[in-house]
């Protein structure tokens, strides 16, 4: 895990004091399952949650016995027996390690998944918000980098909440995948410890039940698990470059925003850089290659291997600590995102009404010029346009419409009034309201 | 895609054939729409019908088309004027190419989708079956490759049952991901077409419709996708290992069935290796490295570029058609294994009972020996039993029970029948109908 | 394998018949070295090649033996004694099935990398030739998308020159890793063929001894293969990735070459769009894909399993086809890549000189102002600059050396002349020579 | 980076300590540079080190003026400004901040590396001392999991030298590939610094000139080392399923060791599972997730962007502790693996000598009969020793001996010391001193 890309919020959740908080939890819960049972005495897990329910575990010293006996598990039990005395050993029957572990992966991966709820609603927020702010901020729309049609910045933002919205359900269902609990004995049989307990901690803990567990909890929860968390990243990445290339000093339509007192480069005092939105890309390579370990983590030997473990260890505080900062960051910067429509619109008449040419090319064929023809027509006129701007930077206004009305073979089937009755841009925006509700409803 | 891994019925989704009959039929229903709303007239939609409906379109002189004109649906939109004649003119009016190509994408790749759940649901059936029949034919569970304590067949197919089953409800996510129509013009803001032919066309062709589309529909949906059939892969490994560890010349305990004159190997005519389950590990591989570049393909520039084409070319046609003969042959694998209950009672029992030395950790426990003791005593006879499988291939029956009952420092806690009453292999099965019933239901 | 991106000489290293072709060479070599030991008859290994040597083999009838036998190396054995007769039961003696198909694998990459070494130098000379044409087109220079300070476009090609340079190399070192031979029996113990036999074959085949194999070479080689692989479609993408931006509308300082009669869009006649690129992007991806199944299938079980096969029939052939074509592709792109040195210029100088914003810096703490005083100073102006140029779309020549004039602040410690001597631009260019020393030297 | 899986020497190389050191040390040398241009004062070279050579930096104030700056080198050249006074201001002199940090990572990457090789040399001196040791202790062949033919230990573990020798190689040739230093100032055009400053700080922190670079060192250098990487992580893992497969229950030729007080599961006392190695399988996974972002890092826009930057402060450390750890854990386990010779003779004879099948075959083919009917003859005996070995769990001593004997259709053609001569097990030893000739020279 990266510090400068992590939030204390989450972190927390995967230090190693909350950990030995849910062990023990899971531990407790289990006795008092077990004393219903009339497995172990009601003292007993009296006891144990009365010397455990507040303690402070020693983590030092936990890792201190784990470096005596190479195991993780016992090391906390060893420590839990300092604090709790006899009564200790009532503790963990029939449980196997991984039931703690397990159980507790779990535990955490909700609740980093809801922490990564919260991210993803202060980003759809702020999309949304902008989105509306921008509805009718006419902008250029692009396919390969080149100009096409104009569409507006709120239509853009909207899409992406769209994307977010969908990345959300998919972390909900994600969340399902991994809420559950395996209290299940050594190989998952329940031979020595009863299938109540499992419920009750289940339920105490918030979790599901797993229905069959070997040893551990099926991998294949984790591989979908960390495959979502790899999908809303690559979203991340795709409003990430969408807002480099707005900054980019040609198109300067919006940038990041930028504090007093800010550098943009230690060389070049004129700079000011999209380097929130490159770092969003960065991050998103980082979630997203754990997405290959988690599923070799699928094929265990057997009823368990512990391949995976030292795999999760890494991936699991760090995807989910990574993309948590990667969505407040993302969401920081559309809410401080700065709009420049003038700009937008400047880059757009740059061209002199080019993006009309495809409605230019369906008047024609409804005028009963050939698809071909039209296309010949209509392309021989643009790419004079086209290099009217290259050229000088700026075809200017009505450089488009000007060609066409002197074109024979356009006038022939065209009207003066019908060949200027095509260069309106709300013709373009008319669906904007359409596409609005449908997204925001 | 690997032909010897492929199966017609999903091979012919995919066909050039299949292709432009799926355009064609987008193509169409759009002019019907058009139609409906007074754009084009009424008999051009119908003629496009009357001419193209039942046309078997030219695949090699649409690709002679392209190779002119550099352009896929421009050569195959020719290719329909040869065909249609002068109504032509009237198809494609304010599509983009993408609406045609992405939506077809969207019907392949549910019609993908229907196919795998076929391939999924017989692996269910399988396994399902294979799981009742081998209910309680006992078996060694090993974590780490190491026996651990009693299992059965069938939960361990019952596990794999549940594992699939969560497959499949992924799969039924993933259609829903990308079973979706874009009919919205050049970059999505439906200023050349109606929203009405995106709702018609959707209809038609079983498909729901995108709230908001660039010039493409968003490649989040087809990361989630191909995400999830990566995990699948991933489970179709995990069963895979199982079955070649359960066949290795030392278990033994299953073999992938063996036909009459099959050779197993050019040079050693002893051999009978599990060469179907090896081979699926593989397949695993291959479906799942489609996962990285469907995540790579989210970020596209601006309203879109066209980086994500190449790819879908290949991955889409091949982790489908890779994943879809994966299941078959591994549903044929678990239909047609062969299982030897025999050998798996064998190689548990070499073990002299050792299994059940948690079971004993917990009667000392209970009988008031600290948790620590009770495990060095356990331990200390444990590892002689060890010693003697080890050197001897075979424990000897009873090998455990009798170092237990002849160690003092045991039985100044457990009397004879007590330590006797621990050795039932019933004990580990007891709960077979508690995990049937939760996945079976 | 995508045909589309596909060249007939690499497709036909990889077909059936060049893979029979170079089984029947593997075997008949050997025979000659069995028959050379007297292990066969002379006049039988002399058959072998009589009859075989210029054979067709029936690739439909192999597939058909195959089906039965279910085993690729004894079907073509079979049909092979259908040619040869009796002495064909000398073939394959004390070979094992993969020391056929490892080595042949083997002859297929090595041929495969010779092919893809004269795409690099295709793409090394044109990238050379365009760099030398190019040597002082002066451009600036962009870090973050941001003007940062004049460089050329020859620099840049030169980089680009140096990259593929270093991937060449490491193509060499690749072909190295896997342009080896083995031939050592059933688990690579020489025990029923003689090490002369593998060292007759490799000599013959032109390729080195594995000094130690299994029952197959073992697959670290093929996995630093295929990671080579990886890397060099890396460099192809940031080549690509530089030209989809020099052509993106707003910068419009290069363009792929547009050939007549070819269309951008089936929608919009005025496009062009850089889309050879866009698809050298993706197929980056495409053969990307291949790395994490390699470095997979290099863990084989004990002396081998079979799961590495699968793999290996797919990427083998597409990632060196896809690449192959990739190399093509750019190499063409780089040829005829239209380049516009006045739109460069004029791109660069719409920021009224920002670019000496260094240089300027530089020369203030020369004069004594500290550095970050220094910083204030022209971060100051420059910001300013910055704002005439994204509210106007130019911010006029000498924008920044007329702000720098007039500050009381700035002429304080330098001169007007020493301001104005600030903003030539060979400075900038004055070690272009230097870099094509290092690079072409 | 995941601290129980590193060690000090190798994360001591990546703490802001280090970090901070070698910024320094580039930033001093290049004063020394400068001043011997002449574009600096000497007293003002002399003076940084004076007051800089040996301070200890206060991270803590660093990272404090960074939340401010927002920019890690100017954070860090404000710092030392407040060590070295005035003369702080000649630092940096055209240098950009990319300079400073892409040395910084390549002086970490080499030493890294050096690091790394001090552990794959551990590796292989574990390696080459077991091989030599258990040079003749006999064991089974297996391919497909499936008893081959025998080998031993000695070659087992000589194929994993010459795999870890080829590893060692490719690290050699990757820390080539990064060890190279740039100055080249904002862009890489020297505009501002000349190249001779380069020269200096390369020669002292001993490493080579970039020839070309951006304003970063190019990715594909990085790319390629990371690939390197993951080669040698799949190596490792490659004999960590060697040796988890050696110590499973039913196999049990060798174990990790196993030392006194160490406990195997906190809940079954008679475990001893392969964690060191099933561990590394998964740190195996970890390193080579680097590879992809690492690849993906090439493509920067233009002259660069940061997008690398966050993902290069994951894998850097990551990858290479992880690494470093591994390496030396596997050695660990090599060193101390016990190897227990009699198991692997008597797991190899449970079968009666069916591994001689081959050698029969080929006996009965030079007998002059046909190999299709040698195989049917020798596979139809087989399969009984077979049976009689899955249903006794042993064959029996001369199993498959004495059933050939018996077969009057083997005996046809081969007299009975023929047959009995085919069953010495120095036959399949005999080129053990070939092999170990060719890997350890």
């Amino acid at each position: 895990m990266i510090e400068r890309y992590a939030r204390k919020e989450m972190t927390e959740i995967w230090s190693a004091a909350s950990k030995y908080r849910i062990w023990f939890e899971i531990e407790a819960h289990g006795c008092d399952a077990l004393a219903a049972l009339g497995v172990i005495p009601q003292e007993a897990a009296k006891n144990i949650w009365d010397k455990g329910g507040n303690a402070e575990f020693d983590v030092a010293r936990i890792d201190e016995i784990e470096r005596e006996v190479k195991h993780d598990v016992i090391a906390f039990l060893t420590h839990l027996a300092e604090f709790i005395g006899d009564d200790s050993r009532f503790v963990h029957q029939g449980f196997t390690s991984s039931d703690i572990l397990d159980t507790t992966l779990s535990v955490q991966m909700a609740r980093a998944t809801d922490l990564l709820l919260v991210g993803m609603d202060r980003v759809l927020a702020a999309l949304k918000s902008r989105a509306e702010e921008h509805k009718y901020s006419i902008t250029i729309g692009r396919s390969h980098g080149i100009h096409a049609e104009p569409t507006t910045m709120g239509v853009k933002l909207a899409r992406f909440y769209a994307e977010f919205a969908r990345g959300r359900e998919r972390l909900v269902t994600a969340r399902k995948e991994i809420a559950v609990c395996a209290i299940s004995g050594a190989i998952g049989t329940f031979a020595n410890i009863d299938p109540s307990v499992e419920h009750h901690v289940a339920e105490k803990m918030n979790l599901a039940v797993e229905p069959v567990s070997s040893q551990v909890i099926p991998r294949d929860r984790h591989a979908a698990f960390f495959a979502t968390l790899g999908v809303i990243a690559s979203s991340i990445e795709n409003i990430a470059v969408e807002i480099r290339h707005l900054q980019r000093t040609e198109v300067l339509e919006a940038e990041e925003f930028f504090s007093k007192g800010q550098k943009g480069s230690s060389a070049m005092p004129h700079k000011r850089n999209p380097v929130l939105t490159e770092n969003l890309t960065g991050l998103a390579r980082l979630v997203r290659m754990a997405v290959m370990p988690a599923m070799e983590n699928v094929a265990l030997w057997h009823e368990r291997d512990i391949s995976h473990s030292s795999v999760e260890r890494g991936i699991g505080p760090d995807s989910t600590v990574h993309l948590d900062f990667a969505l407040h960051r993302l969401a920081g910067v559309i809410e401080n995102l700065v709009i420049y429509p003038d700009k937008m619109a400047d880059n757009m008449n740059r061209l002199g009404g080019l993006h009309n040419s495809q409605r230019f090319l369906l008047a024609l064929t409804q005028a009963g010029v050939s698809r071909e023809d039209s296309y010949r027509l209509v392309q021989r006129n643009a790419m004079k346009v086209w290099e009217m701007f290259r050229t000088g930077g700026n075809a200017g206004e009505g450089a488009f419409l000007n060609l066409l009305l002197s074109d024979k073979d356009v006038t022939e089937h065209l009207s003066d009034s019908q060949i200027r009755s095509m260069f309106d841009d709300e013709y373009h925006t008319k669906h904007v309201q359409t596409i609005f509700d449908r997204v925001f409803g």
